[in-house]
């Protein structure tokens, strides 16, 4: 049988969870894969981390020099997270041959190329499918499972914080506030929670899944971010009235204009799937030319989740040593002559504060008419204090720019301005 | 680059499908994946549409001898369905080593051990993503995505006929005649369309994906069978009162008592994600040890998404020459040792007619009570004519004999009948 040696690097939530999978189902690994995988190396500052996990205190590295020159390592997983050491040890461990599974998005997004080119200097493998949504296999399915597709289109609830507190906003009427609270007290927000709920995090992971859905790298920078933290009741309920969720959406599209990636709250027509995917959940919703629709919904986090795609990624580096380059198809083309559209076309939502007088309103189309923009709906609340009236208008499909045009344009006239914008996804 | 040459057998909807998607990527896939993909021959009855697919007529093969001895050809594609010469052309093509990638589901689910066996004799691979569920890769998810878990259950909706139907008969109130019309006016379902309502679709499917889920063969013969066509318009207001949506559901589940394997009208809670999947979309809900829960989610059928999983396994299939046998690996213990549960655990949902008098309800109870089965929830219906009362059920997990026990008990009671019998997905 073929014996495949591992190191772990960081024995934190996902590394203590992967140690667990791999050697509870080391047997079970045996008898279906025909592999045997064995934890040669951890490396962990906390020693009696280590410990309490069971590790014999031989397999406890000092340092990363000892673990890429043990000859009895094939693999390196490294859940340390981060653009620090992390760094420097996946680089070790590639420039040493050994192949490398990682759940690191932010060095994956960040540092591809060099990874890649260390990888491919050595003959290493490097795999990431833990990087993006947790436990569920979208890396796969891009690479391996609708291939042969030209995808025109992803969207995805790739941050399961930000959907645990906007599903707490919407079902339970909770404040942005006591849902983040909420959301800390359950561990699936951090104290400080600026990555997730400003869609940091969500855009690392939409540049990853968007270079492989595309075929070229689409570089952080271009990725377009807004978070949910000025999400309000008020969106919430004007939404429900319009008959939408409000979901903080990753979107990756390829049009004739070139590539969009943005992260941002966004209307969900509630009969679409991406609207019943609620709590932590996530799912990442493709379209592709022929396959047409296909969503992934799933566990975007925890211990065993994203310890499965990381036993996952190596038990696939281990039985299919061709091709492990697959990732790095594209990587010369990366940066030349790729287009990248940020005057994308959606439809919107503007919520509108305005005197209410005759003639306000047909100020307001006026100007949304002469940027080309129609209207699909809208929604006139009249307020009796100070005479100030509330409109909520959907538009058609219109251009990024058309909306800011209109949006400075009315806010401009001394009788209206312009209080919210949301895209709208039917 | 690579070269890889392709015959196909069979150029109905899906084989010219393919055809089309191969033509018109071909430039993207040497671009994309690094392998030029060009049909060779193509095997038809019909002449005259292969010429209008713009096949060269030096490429459209006599016979399969042809095909076989092409030293052009390299994968063969199966795309004629049924188990006549589709078998024998299979089984041609891997005596004669080409790989085979088919869709179908009748083949691969009846003769898996043959044609593994030829494979592995000839160094052939085999394929067949196409089988199930479309466009979906479930198939690859299975094999690569969530390989590092004990699947425990698996639930699809993987018939797009019935799952049309059905929602047709929840939405618009059709009766099922009604509805299977429409869906056989929109090439839905075919004019004998027992294959699909009857379930005997479903359990080819369900079969396959269980042997892969479960890791051994889960013959045809273990896959409990029951169609859609005995669902009523009462059986949905029913459901609509307790909070289901009524569903074509195939189940596949490891548990201590052995694998169990169903396919069965079945009420599934309108929260649950399986609940969303309307019309002809297909979705497979798998949950595994380490990964909880995912769902796939797309469409079962159609050229075009078919075409795509096709083309997909061509693609992995030239890009991945190791490690072809990967769904062969337990063969050997496919019949040895292996256990499957017929008395399976479930919820029901039972239907009483009675005697509207008192006694008959705690006659009931009593019979459910001395068969360990516990109530979650009743709704009682008092109808006046006759004096007959209509009483509706939903018991906790119990055991299907159980069920049946009891159902026996109170219809041999002279003053109740089981109307109907329905299983139950919270």
């Amino acid at each position: 049988m073929k014996k495949v040696g591992l190191a772990i690097l960081g024995l934190g939530v996902v590394g203590g969870g992967t140690y667990h999978i791999l050697t509870e189902h080391r047997e079970f690994y045996q008898k279906t894969q025909g592999v045997d995988i064995s934890v040669e190396n951890v490396l962990e500052i906390n020693r009696e981390r280590a410990l309490a996990l069971g590790i014999p205190e031989e397999k406890i590295a000092s340092n990363i020099a000892e673990v890429v020159t043990n000859p009895d390592v094939n693999i390196v997983v490294e859940v340390i997270g981060g653009v620090g050491v992390a760094r420097e040890f996946v680089l070790a461990a590639l420039n040493a041959g050994k192949t490398v599974v990682t759940s690191n998005k932010e060095l994956v997004c960040k540092y591809s190329h060099e990874l890649e080119h260390a990888a491919k200097a050595h003959n290493a493998g490097l795999y990431f499918e833990a990087s993006c949504v947790g436990g569920v296999p979208i890396i796969r399915t891009l690479l391996d499972g609708v291939q042969a597709n030209h995808i025109t289109s992803m969207m995805g609830i790739i941050n399961g914080t930000t959907n645990y507190i906007l599903t707490k906003m919407s079902n339970g009427g909770e404040s942005y506030e006591s849902a983040l609270k909420e959301a800390q007290r359950l561990g699936y927000a951090e104290a400080d929670p600026t990555s997730d709920v400003e869609g940091y995090d969500a855009a690392y992971k939409l540049s990853i899944l968007s270079s492989l859905a595309f075929h070229t790298k689409v570089p952080l920078s271009e990725v377009s971010r807004e978070g949910i933290s000025s999400v309000t009741q008020e969106d919430i309920a004007d939404g429900k009235k319009l008959g939408y969720c409000i979901k903080l959406l990753a979107i990756g599209k390829q049009t004739k204009d070139g590539i969009e990636v943005r992260v941002h709250p966004t209307f969900v027509k509630a009969d679409h799937p991406l609207a019943a995917v609620n709590d932590s959940f996530n799912a990442v919703y493709i379209t592709g030319d022929s396959v047409d629709d296909v969503m992934l919904y799933g566990r975007g986090a925890g211990a065993l989740p994203t310890g499965s795609a990381i036993v996952s990624d190596v038990i696939f580096a281990a039985t299919h040593a061709e091709n492990k380059y697959s990732t790095f198809k594209n990587e010369e083309k990366a940066e030349k002559g790729v287009k990248f559209a940020k005057d994308y076309r959606s439809a919107y939502y503007l919520r509108i504060s305005a005197t209410d007088k005759t003639g306000v309103f047909a100020k307001i189309t006026s100007i949304l008419g002469s940027n080309n923009i129609s209207l699909d709906e809208v929604l006139q609340k009249v307020s009796d204090e100070n005479d100030r009236a509330t409109i909520t208008l959907v538009t058609h499909e219109t251009h990024e720019t058309a909306i800011h045009n209109a949006v400075s344009k009315i806010n401009a006239l001394e009788v209206a301005s312009v209080e919210r914008v949301l895209r709208v996804v039917s």
